[in-house]
């Protein structure tokens, strides 16, 4: 007998067939003699939906109200849910986050988890009842609900089954597991049987959208084993580990990528102290996140390029900024584009091994792709490149390193 | 200054412009010095659309899932409200029945109100915030979500209203007010300025379907002024009130009919002690409510006619019931007909006028309407007839007794 949480995503419980083969799953398993506790997202599409109105009721509105009508959406799924559970004779009941209660912050839209209290669960567990709980939501200091922000119920998962010391957390969703790359790219991307917790919240950090990366970073907490799977199958699924359960370690896990960066180059910027804190300072004032940054060797006239990565979504914010200190600054000219791509390699088999960043460089110049950017840290090196590269380079880098699927 | 509670109904809240006009009146009351406090119900078509997807999940459900289910259109409507309010510069915010709390039984899709604890109201009210509270819905002894049965948002406003001592109720529906009767079948039906709170139960409990007859009761019971009227315009609408509030008293107030019934007669039942116990004790075990009664004076052969009334959405079971028990009462025949209409004269004025029911007989006999059954009580006359002379009746009756608008 086990103590397992299983969640299941928005695609996973999208519509009444879909739901009841997630709950055919629970009884399984229940019936195995396990003890099971299930998370639920909110009907697919539901979520925006209910952004949708509050945006269309002001754009500009409370976060209190927004979490108030968006959590809804788990609410129904819960209820549904139990009630499918005992249509087939298994018992159970839905639980919000207030009843449970799920402690939060008062950060209303994307608050904290504090505390699960597992008391009344425990004692529905101990009588075999199958306690299915919202996810993406709690309850705040104030007795008012909360959401955790997109993709939050992953965390309540893992949350969920830390709190109740589970044996396991199975993220049901709509592919079958972690893969070496996406697989939409590179047809030869394999699926992962294990994934240490490091490289998961690199591959997530970096773009892989399979899991929610505050979640990795609580299972990696609190050693909660976390099994990613499909919930249309009965393949296996990756299993999130500790680096010593890892038997065979590859040099490299997996590829991820991501377009979420823009980047920009300011051309002939004066050689003088506090030339950085000059061109960084305004962004950081405005909240933008720097990323990846080169700086040219200073060339004989005391000018220098200096170019870095900011979130896309706040090029124009940062244009901005910069353009407002162009005379502290002193740069001649700027340039922006926002249609590149960071490909990170991971693994934490670098650690030990030399040269997988000489491969990636190898790898690339060979199939002439230019490098704009490079950033590395201890277990995965990225580089940012034209987006029209993403797929020759996936698939150039996915057979480079072995990844190709036999 | 006065105290208000405002009800909006789902059709009042079906989309984002109507919940803006719902918003914007609760701003002019709040802004000319009123204490407002909202209940709003579900947006129209949201219940109904929680209902399917419960009884998709399984026909036979738990009522406690069902209400977690189905609470949740309320929620999602005094979030939207809230916000709305809040970009009207209005101080506003959400309160779900748990959240007040509105403590309610324990009976799930059915509970009643036990108690609404107005502390944490009374504090925003009085630092003139708007509560807007969740209809419908409330929190059981167990802490778990429970709704009140179809149409509940007008009792939680009459009962919120009660526990604030509001000096009113506004309750805003898609039509102008009370009416004499439908103005759907009778084109000169005039708008009644006031209306007592019994005739209104009457006419509640007899087919008008302005007002849940829960919340006149509860009205009556509290005292509570309600006023039924239009979201969609500036006319006044009906008040409820109590009888001594009203000055030039109608004989007749108003006509209500219902197409809910069915009627059965039995042949040949033999005239013996204990006779109508046969009959109607098998319905009253199958918990079937009989409502009119009509028995033959016995014929020399020794056997009677038997014709009464049951909701027609039971005739089957009544039907059932009765087969079952055809030995035991003896009758030789049996029929059915649920194509039938009550028809209701209902006013506080008959109490002390004699007649009433005379001009109702006179009337339908000079139409050719047969009569197949008759029920009185203090302040109404019922009349069964078929189905096909509803308008018929129904405009002779409303010029008879001096009803029709001049």
């Amino acid at each position: 007998m086990a103590r397992i949480v299983k969640k299941f995503g928005g695609t996973s419980v999208g519509d009444m067939e879909r739901m009841r083969r997630a709950a055919l799953r629970v009884k399984r398993a229940h019936e195995a003699g396990d003890e099971v506790a299930v998370v639920v997202s909110a009907m697919a599409g539901e979520t925006n939906r209910l952004i949708a109105l509050c945006q269309e009721a002001s754009p500009l509105h409370d976060a209190r109200e927004y979490d108030t009508v968006v959590a809804s959406g788990e609410q129904v799924s819960a209820g549904l849910f139990a009630i499918l559970l005992q249509s087939m004779g298994v018992p159970a009941r839905s639980w919000t986050g207030w009843q449970v209660p799920v402690r939060t912050s008062d950060r209303h839209g994307a608050a904290l988890i504090e505390e699960i209290d597992t008391r009344r669960l425990e004692e529905r567990l101990a009588r075999r009842e199958v306690p299915v709980m919202t996810g993406f939501q709690g309850v705040g200091p104030d007795r008012r609900v909360t959401t955790l922000g997109r993709g939050g119920s992953d965390t309540s998962a893992v949350a969920l089954a830390a709190a109740l010391h589970a044996e396991r957390c199975d993220i049901y969703t709509d592919v079958d597991g972690v893969f070496t790359t996406d697989p939409r790219i590179v047809a030869k991307a394999r699926k992962l049987e294990r994934i240490t917790y490091e490289e998961m919240l690199e591959m997530a950090s970096l773009g892989a959208k399979v899991l929610q990366i505050r979640s990795v970073a609580l299972a990696m907490t609190h050693g909660v084993r976390v099994q990613v799977r499909s919930s249309f199958n009965e393949v296996s699924g990756t299993l999130l580990v500790n680096e010593d359960e890892i038997v065979e370690q590859e040099l490299v896990t997996g590829l991820a990528y991501s377009k979420a960066d823009a980047v920009i180059t300011l051309y002939g910027v004066p050689d003088r102290p506090g030339r950085a804190a000059a061109v960084f300072g305004p962004l950081a004032e405005a909240g933008i996140i720097v990323d990846m940054i080169v700086q040219s060797t200073t060339p004989a006239d005391g000018h220098a390029e200096i170019t870095f990565t900011v979130p896309a979504e706040e090029l124009g914010r940062a244009l901005d900024a910069l353009e407002g200190a162009r005379e502290k600054i002193g740069f001649a000219r700027l340039e922006s584009n926002s249609d590149v791509v960071k490909i990170s390699v991971i693994g934490i088999g670098m650690r030990s091994h030399a040269g997988v960043a000489n491969t990636m460089f190898a790898t690339l110049a060979e199939k002439g792709v230019p490098i704009l950017a490079i950033s590395t840290s201890e277990i995965k090196v990225s580089v940012l490149i034209d987006a029209a590269y993403t797929e020759l380079a996936l698939r150039a880098l996915h057979s480079a390193y072995g990844l190709d699927a036999a």
